[in-house]
């Protein structure tokens, strides 16, 4: 098997399972709906995709997803969910990554015998995953970089998210840095827009970060979206660097896996991955893929921090999804470093504790927008908030104990925790 | 409204819709759970996503997707569908187009007052798609290429998918081009691989392409599967073209819409654009976006010939779904040039005429893989029969008159019309 890769999907049809499975296989070999000349029985053992196990899941009542199409001449179909297990040969996609996304996702989605698919895991030679760059800061570059150890980082988001000019954006960087962030992103609806020209918002931007750097010895991580097409970013990319930032951030399902690889390729700072549109891919329980397979190929192209949501966020996410995102950012992959996860959506300090006991981990980026910015007492006590309630989730000691000798947490129970 | 920019989505909510459109637009704008400081009045005006239109489209029995979450304390919500326009100001993206895919996707599937939103439509500015390149060839640049005029461009895919060397490539396609052929395609799985790499598949296979049009004048357009990341891309456009190649294929989907607008920069050559692992964004008829949306961002940034699978496909799209997306290729966008729309799966001759009645044009590229190569008189007799049927369609003649004096085509409605 070392030299196959193997995907397991979640699968719902009415057709008999071994059937259904011999399709999904059929389909990412030779896929077309007769058999062809030059098509023989060895080409198909050596090169075809193979069904390597069949975990039936009972029965459901109805199809998940409209548009299957049941058995021929069967009046009263039932529809059955099972997990299957594929493998493919390397040899058809080589150690291509890109190759690898359309021999596991491609036609699947849409074929006919299935009224649900989803992608679930990935298994990858180590051959394949030592191909990849993988992430060139992850976890402990952008802890270098930052000078943060032994506690997530804390961080915030540009708010309002698009409207600002670079001249307003400074301004409200600058009083972020004075409030003790350890990073600072641009909103993923904000990359280069005629009200904030990105090389404007860069040159004021890395001005003010710059400057309190030299003051306090601090330079805060501020990730640049650079979204844009190829060139724009690797051009971007370039200018970040120039003007001593460290870090650019990309909304990795906008761009794609192949922009995201080139940019890695090009890049000297850490990839900050936004997943703006994630929804389309996973919400829906029978249809798409599970982020960790989403993190995989996105850490595997060398994304440095990956965006997993948040617990009890505002989104429709369940935190148990959310935790195994994050977890799946820290695990093992080959030589592959790990990403730092990065929660959003909601946040305040009251997230950190149960953030920690579902992670087990202080490997994180944190990040809250209102929960910072809205602080009764102001951004300083915001970010403090935000410390305060790690410092006590490190030390497993509850908030509301930890909060009465710190004011701030204090102030942030009462104004969020409702 | 000339500055603005709309997007038409259906939703469902238990939420009151205009509180529900309400939240889309925020979410759009400002994107945080409380008012944060800088964000005055004046701002959300000026560059705010606005709720244009709500049409109600009734109550539906229970919510699409799972995750939703109702009004507080609505014991018994009522779930509603409604056709939603959002507009926002062009200023908030410039001319970028991933600036627009992410405004007008973004975080909104993930909203947790939605059991359902898919995007429907989008109005452009003229001078956001004026900005776009668009198709560098489409209908008529393939046309000129190929020679082909007053008839659909027949075409087929090599198969099997995977498993044949660069040699065993190069003498189907020599048959192929014997067999009458306008267009030859890769099939999405290949690209590059150990078994056929990308170099040695395209100086094969150019070599029998380029002495059939020494022979006989005519040039088959070959698309080759370049797919990878985007320096690989473009150094194979340009092997490709060196070698007298006139066409290159990309799957979209894997590589996302930077990688295509970067390709199309660089592209001397037809751009065929595949949509491997569509149905993940569309499958589902309440998450996702509708294709002639995704065709639209594929044609602005430069796509020539896009997939719009076919009549009474293999798969679970409905034929109005399909004709509707090849429509959409063919309509006029501002400056953008028609792209070529692309049928597949399961087609053959039989697929002519309900085609050309739908569609109302014969600028489309008929492929057919088993329906051409498993014809029981052989290839040419496939091409043939898919020629025949074109030619029946265009005169509206039935299909079995045509037969009585076209023996291929006789014996394709022997074959495959059971």
């Amino acid at each position: 098997m070392s030299d196959r890769f193997t995907a397991t999907y979640l699968i719902e049809t009415a057709h008999p399972l071994q059937e259904a499975a011999e399709t999904m296989a059929g389909e990412q070999s030779a896929g077309t709906f007769v058999r062809v000349p030059g098509e023989s029985d060895e080409l198909r053992e050596r090169y075809g995709a193979r069904v390597e196990q069949i975990r039936p899941l009972g029965e459901v009542p109805g199809p998940s997803l409209p548009g299957s199409r049941p058995p021929k001449g069967e009046a009263s179909p039932r529809y059955r969910q099972a997990e299957v297990t594929l493998s493919f040969p390397s040899d058809t996609i080589g150690t291509s990554l890109t190759g690898l996304w359309t021999a596991v996702s491609g036609n699947l989605f849409e074929l006919s015998p299935f009224s649900g698919l989803k992608l679930q895991a990935l298994t990858l030679p180590t051959a394949f995953t030592d191909a990849q760059p993988g992430p060139g800061f992850g976890v402990v570059g952008t802890r270098e970089l930052t000078g943060v150890q032994g506690r997530p980082l804390v961080g915030t988001i540009i708010k309002p998210s698009v409207g600002l000019s670079p001249t307003e954006t400074a301004t409200l960087v600058s009083k972020l840095c004075g409030a003790g962030l350890d990073f600072i992103k641009d909103d993923e609806l904000q990359s280069d827009s005629p009200h904030s020209p990105f090389a404007e918002r860069v040159g004021a931007v890395t001005r003010v970060v710059n400057e309190h750097a030299d003051k306090t010895g601090e330079k805060v991580m501020v990730a640049f979206n650079l979204t844009g097409d190829v060139d724009e970013m690797l051009r971007r990319h370039d200018l970040v660097r120039e003007h001593g930032g460290t870090c650019v951030m990309v909304n990795v399902l906008t761009v794609g896996l192949a922009s995201l690889q080139t940019l890695r390729k090009h890049a000297e700072l850490p990839i900050h991955a936004h997943r703006a549109g994630w929804g389309i891919l996973a919400r829906h329980p029978l249809l798409g893929m599970e982020y960790p397979v989403y993190g995989m190929f996105c850490r595997l192209a060398g994304a440095d921090h990956l965006h997993v949501n948040g617990l009890r966020n505002k989104f429709c996410e369940p935190d148990a999804s959310v935790i195994a995102s994050a977890k799946a950012c820290l695990a093992p992959l080959g030589n592959a470093a790990p990403a730092l996860p990065v929660f959003s959506s909601g946040q305040w300090a009251g997230h950190a504790p149960d953030t920690y006991a579902a992670l087990g981990s202080a490997d994180l980026l944190h990040l809250a927008g209102g929960g910072i910015l809205a602080h009764p007492d102001g951004a300083a006590a915001g970010v403090r908030s935000m410390q305060e309630a790690w410092a006590a989730a490190l030390a497993e000691t509850p908030l509301d104990d930890y909060a009465r000798t710190h004011p701030a947490l204090k102030s942030a129970l009462e104004r969020f925790g409702s």
